[in-house]
């Protein structure tokens, strides 16, 4: 079968690859599987939202037409006011527009930005559909990598920018690790973009889980901040709206006018009862959501617990989602993540999905690592958790 | 700001820019506007299929939360078996994906075909958005004029291929011509793809709507389909469903494996109310849209009809959605556009949308036509539609 070469060099997406290994299995009745892969709540939206998105199907025609490429105006309207408020700055609708789940914010954003040939610098360890979209489009991914707390170096940046680097991507709080940018580090690569004329995109889409109070960085509160900031958002978490899709862009108009062309036809428009679900969750899901996050937060603390007690395994982040953790197997993260399951009922992610691999120039962290996504699991499992890890930690894999 | 070069490049969305010319307009209450403009229905799914959509909301949970990268399982299988008895073939689930809209499903068989520097074929005039997704990607789009039939030809189609041909696009039936490709014309092409080593890409978007009856073609009824034929499909229409984005690919399971790559990048997986709405639309609403279909095939009369006691006009081609059609005035089709909101009120979309312009290598057909999005309007409002048709070819743009 005849193929695009960059698309067949591409890597298969690392969550249905883990879906498989799982598929086939059977696990003891006494060890239910814990599925602690996929960055994703197990459970539906509220029962009020459930109840507000059966009242926009039956009530609001609209919502099952095509609409305005960049998103449901209202929405658009409403994360303008809700980040000017929580970012302390200055954030118009026009510079912003709603797309079908960040991964499709990415891809659209990065679109504008960079063709083949051109090169984007990514943190390691990365979030695989970042590195997987630069893949198909045959733009070159710089690995920055990271010291032993997953925190970027602006300076190792500004070392691997050259004239066809066109952005430097963040992730914050970080998926695979966990790790909550400080605000001093996002500013910092803010005006190394600035200055090199690249874009600089953030993904937020665990924002709502940060532990600090207040704006997890101050960068809107630059009245010049969509000359070099590209913001992404994700509605997934949040309001447990995954199923969904819809997330976020905030950028300047110019670039969201070259956005429009790239969804209108990748997507036509984001769905319009998602878009509707979204907006009455920010409308009326602030408690909730503050709930939400205290809850994920005592699992963060009940992780970096259950971790201190377990003197083998080396927890090197852990915030909003994920833990990223060195195993003390001497095996490669994808046999140790295998083993997992078979012996442990655990389903994690191997450090090698997040790259780079030794054999393509990483450090060899990749093979040392697992990302374990704990926000999937009530403390119960948590308990669980370490109760396995110990025992296979005392026995072996 | 710096831009991807071929991003750059790329037209703007019409649909988009079409709304820009009305939405600062006023429009006499004796003429409000007729906008023909999208090919989307005006009105919401019938209340059966919102009353199902409420219930899915309030009793599915899995409906809100991610699914298979590749769709929902059940309309999988739905769709494999709705096209083997449709088109009297083999169609197995693991050759179908479900995609986020039909614009989508185009574009994840492209990206798996094509990259920069190759070439696509497309018939002249093309939709938009295949154009617009080629140029994106730094495809280069090879224009297969069609003569006054509107239909392509096979040998001239065979002229244009070159060692960096990837595939030959077809749309039946036809935007924004409207004719249906007679079911032999289609094998042609799919024996020339064949014997070229080229993919086949049917987009059978409007297929419902067809006036023939029984299978638009007979391609599926190879064995073998899948070694050169990627079918593409819309839920839009059938069951109004625009707003929820539900699309599908069928094509050999080998490429879905690649098309799965892709669509994790840029989608995770379509979502879940629109994939359930569009399986109860599969499972209940045969005889509902019978009676649309009906219905369409009446308004294509009645276009017919009045084009033909409008000698100065020359419908080229009209069936499902689209009329298109070869205007009277001494002036380029866009122009036309515009004049006749000004003038009539009605909005349709100009030739020149659907390329290649004359400055492009174009024959001219683009500057001498109009797309009519006829199915928007019900008989009545193409009664109005000639009114004021006539009216202007009586008194000039």
């Amino acid at each position: 079968m005849r193929l695009n070469p960059a698309m067949a060099a591409t890597e298969p997406p690392p969550v249905m690859e883990a879906r498989r290994w799982i598929a086939d299995a059977t696990f003891p009745v006494d060890r239910p599987l814990l599925n602690l892969s996929q960055a994703a709540p197990t459970d539906p939206p509220p029962a009020p939202l459930l109840q507000a998105i059966a009242d926009i199907v039956l009530t609001d025609p609209s919502a099952h037409l095509y609409g305005a490429v960049l998103g449901y105006d209202p929405l658009r309207a409403r994360i303008a006011d809700t980040w000017s408020t929580a970012y302390g700055g200055n954030v118009h609708r026009d510079q912003v527009a709603v797309t079908s789940g960040c991964n499709q914010a990415f891809a659209a954003a990065v679109a504008t930005l960079a063709g083949a040939g051109d090169n984007v610098i990514l943190p390691t360890p990365w979030y695989f559909n970042h590195k997987m979209w630069l893949d198909l489009g045959g733009v070159a991914t710089r690995p920055l990598e990271t010291g032993s707390d997953l925190l970027p170096d602006p300076e190792a940046a500004a070392a691997l920018i050259d004239d066809r680097t066109r952005a430097i991507v963040l992730v914050t709080p970080n998926n695979p690790g966990g790790v909550e940018y400080p605000a001093a580090l996002v500013a910092a690569f803010r005006d190394l973009a600035r200055t090199r004329g690249l874009a600089l995109v953030v993904d937020e889409t665990y924002r709502d889980f940060h532990s600090r109070e207040g704006a997890p960085h101050d960068l809107f509160a630059d009245p010049e901040w969509d000359d070099t900031l590209i913001q992404l958002y994700s509605f997934s978490k949040a309001y447990r709206l995954t199923g969904h899709r819809v997330g976020a862009i905030c950028a300047a108009p110019a670039r969201l006018a070259q956005v429009e062309k790239w969804l209108d036809t990748v997507a036509i428009c984001p769905n319009g009862i998602g878009q509707r679900a979204a907006l009455w969750g920010m409308e009326h899901l602030g408690d909730w959501l503050a709930g939400e996050r205290q809850e994920i937060l005592a699992r963060r603390a009940a992780m970096e617990d259950g971790f201190a007690a377990l003197p083998d395994w080396r927890l090197l982040g852990c915030g909003a989602y994920f833990a990223y953790v060195a195993h003390p197997f001497d095996l490669p993260s994808d046999a140790v993540a295998r083993r997992l399951v078979e012996r442990a009922s655990v389903l994690t992610l191997p450090g090698t999905m997040f790259g780079p691999s030794h054999a393509d120039g990483g450090s060899g962290r990749a093979e040392a690592t697992l990302r374990i996504a704990f926000a999937n699991a009530d403390r119960d499992g948590i308990g669980i958790l370490f109760d396995r890890l110990a025992q296979v930690t005392r026995d072996g894999l």
